[in-house]
């Protein structure tokens, strides 16, 4: 999710029930995140950061925000990749896995064979 | 997720080793459903159903399609609404539930508090 400085984000940051993490800046992602961790999945805010971020044009098409991507955790990353290419699924960038904001590798697949849905795959 | 024939949904359906549903024509909501069980979560592909769907708006806006919707399960969904419009939410419609797509109550939360997502709370 795609979010500047909103409700949401502020609000989370006061609940003493859940799991917030301080904004966690990722130079080489050009990104700053923060993430909030439910009982069985995790919500994550992403901020721009720097010039050039990957997220600017989203920001650009959606100047309120939105949802940016969905996560999927996999077993076996390649071997999901390869599954998904071979029904017709492009992935993006040279196809390799790169170090993602848990220190695990992710692939992301074209949004157009998604339904218009960036699709992130990670390493569980 | 939005979704009108697609790859995803294609594929998906092909799968033996996930819980994919038959389309489930919901009239009263203005959409056909197909919800796809995942371990911790389920996803929701959605496509129009007859004149006036409360997402063609979305396609038009998004023909290639696109994430619609987060659905939050809550314990105690007026409990939850109350909670969110205290810290300053605002709530769709006329802010009392109404059943959704698992015959169970939901309400909608506006994009604008929520960092421009649609945020959707269901009676766990």
């Amino acid at each position: 999710m795609v979010c500047g400085s909103c409700l949401w984000w502020n609000r989370s940051a006061d609940s003493s029930t859940t799991e917030v993490s301080e904004p966690l800046p990722q130079p080489e992602h050009g990104v700053t995140v923060v993430f909030v961790a439910l009982p069985n999945t995790k919500i994550e805010l992403l901020e721009p950061l720097g010039d050039g971020s990957p997220i600017a044009a989203f920001l650009a098409r959606n100047p309120a925000g939105g949802i940016h991507h969905i996560c999927y955790e996999v077993e076996d990353i390649r071997s999901a990749r390869d599954r998904l290419k071979s029904a017709g699924a492009r992935v993006l960038g040279d196809g390799e896995p790169k170090v993602g904001a848990h220190g695990k590798p992710v692939l992301f697949l074209h949004p157009k064979d998604f339904c218009g849905t960036l699709v992130e795959l990670e390493l569980a």
